[in-house]
């Protein structure tokens, strides 16, 4: 991975945000000490902590606040992980076993529930009810979005808004808030927040269209993850959705097969490649993401140059720039 | 049951919670307002709202703020209620189904993190960061307390000191915040904080207590639960930890027996209730109860007669008058 050069400004403020992450309430279950430790010493590349300190570098918030608030998303996006992993069986994340390998599905919902009540404390200690109302908004949002799609069910390709609204849910909303969370507590007129809110939103927005191009063009060995998972687990994302919209009526016929059936093959996803390629999706959607990232850094226009807005110009390239 | 009479100085406060508690957020999925609809209609006995409100009327708390703070806890005692019927596999709870019987767990897992979060809004709408961070602390408690006992197993009847440990995280914790919640929110002096604190975990003891020797002595119709349950499920609550340590030899090893058993019977239920009443032990524990709300009610004496304080010292009375 490149070196995320965005995040010099606030390194030390990173460094107290680890801390923050590893500290342990007292009282609590060894188990759950294992758990979190394991789960947030896995990494992850602390992009929404680093979205949190600098949105309060740019708007002045006390910093010290504002590492209560990183660490509070870390900790908020790390719990929807682990009943996530619970839900989709899934067995390896971030190149470790996940919880429910090792647990019984009890204690791993318990333990879900512990590290969202643990985030809650972090995020109350961030001492803004604002903040706190966001915050618990923001884990509405996200359930809400996962709850819609088990409805919904997932044996037809969803039109594009619909993967919008879903791509939102579970990833836009809170980098959103991680974005607002300096504003917010800086004290910044609504307007700002609203700014920064919008940017937070349309790099989230790209982010998770980059990442469900790269479920498609990534190499499984610099990924980490299994390439084609998506379309195998029958998830359709906006590589395949741009592709069934310009595909022949046979070619559609084919697609809509697909998710009929109760398990996709390697052959199936084989075929699938050579119609997106022939729409030439993978570039489509790597070109929406860049028009969020576009729209994300027009929304900093307002604020003076500064070393904060440069790192968030910066990250929102990065987000675009990722490659394997 | 008897009619709630210390409910009457707050009956309207508690008009507007039930009001709260049927808000729908917007954009929420319909079958989340169908399942908190199922579950907050299903009525229970708002003891938890009821004690904000009252501590808020005794600490001169601005109501419509503590009406958010009652809602948020009948909130969180609901979405914990949804995780543990999953967990325990419940099928039937306030004498209606539970969601798990009517949805896949996925969805029910969710649901249950929807209402935390939902929770967690309703308890930043008060207004105080204090009563968040207790919120959240309270939450980790409840989820620490059930992943200590799940880790601890079944199979021997704890001691005293756990059990006790066991009904603080499960029921006092939650009672405590409920009625520590008015002074936070009346900016009352810590010590007055704390008074109302400890009423409220003492109460909260003596409220499990008193369902723990129902489970023993109730009779089917009446209770709405099943008879015995806690033991048939292998679960050692206080009558059976009296008669336990009160117990012959040979009584001690035929428990032990019973709780090494994969599933005890109606005969083994037969056979423990003769050594339960032999050791006096639901009365035993019924003093046990009496003590804590003794205690409860010692922590109001600073305060000056009023009715809130002759409401808060009713309800503990009817929490040790609870008959069926």
């Amino acid at each position: 991975m490149k070196e995320l050069f965005f995040t010099d400004l606030v390194r030390d403020d990173l460094g107290r945000v680890e801390d923050l992450l590893r500290e342990h309430y007292p009282g609590q279950h060894e188990a759950i000490g294992v758990a979190v430790d394991h789960l947030v010493g896995g990494g992850g590349k602390r992009l929404r902590p680093a979205l949190v300190l600098l949105s309060a570098y740019l708007c002045g918030a006390e910093m010290a606040q504002a590492a209560f608030a990183a660490a509070a998303v870390e900790m908020l996006h790390t719990a929807t992980l682990i009943h996530d992993d619970l839900i989709d069986g899934a067995l390896v994340r971030r190149g470790m076993e996940t919880l429910n390998v090792q647990w019984s599905p009890s204690v791993t919902v318990l333990t879900g529930d512990y590290v969202f009540a643990y985030a809650a404390y972090l995020a109350a200690r961030a001492n803004s009810v604002q903040l706190m109302r966001r915050f618990s908004e923001t884990l509405m949002v996200i359930c809400n979005g996962e709850i819609q799609q088990m409805f919904n069910g997932r044996h037809d390709p969803p039109d594009r808004q619909e993967y919008e609204q879903r791509i939102y849910a579970k990833t836009a909303s809170l980098l959103a808030m991680s974005a607002e969370s300096g504003p917010i507590l800086g004290g910044a007129e609504e307007s700002t927040t609203m700014a920064l809110r919008t940017y937070g939103e349309q790099l989230g927005m790209a982010f998770q269209i980059v990442d469900d191009v790269l479920d498609y063009s990534a190499t499984d060995a610099g990924w980490g993850k299994q390439v084609g998972k998506d379309f195998l687990e029958g998830k359709a994302t906006l590589p395949l959705i741009i592709a069934f919209h310009c595909a022949s009526a046979k070619d559609k016929l084919l697609i809509k097969k697909f998710f009929k059936k109760p398990e996709r093959t390697g052959e199936d996803y084989t075929r699938l490649m050579k119609i997106i390629k022939r729409a030439n999706a993978l570039e489509t959607a790597g070109q929406r993401a860049v028009e969020n990232v576009e729209t994300a850094k027009k929304h900093l226009k307002a604020f003076p140059d500064s070393p904060a807005k440069k790192a968030l110009l910066d990250l929102a390239d990065y987000v675009v720039s990722r490659t394997v």
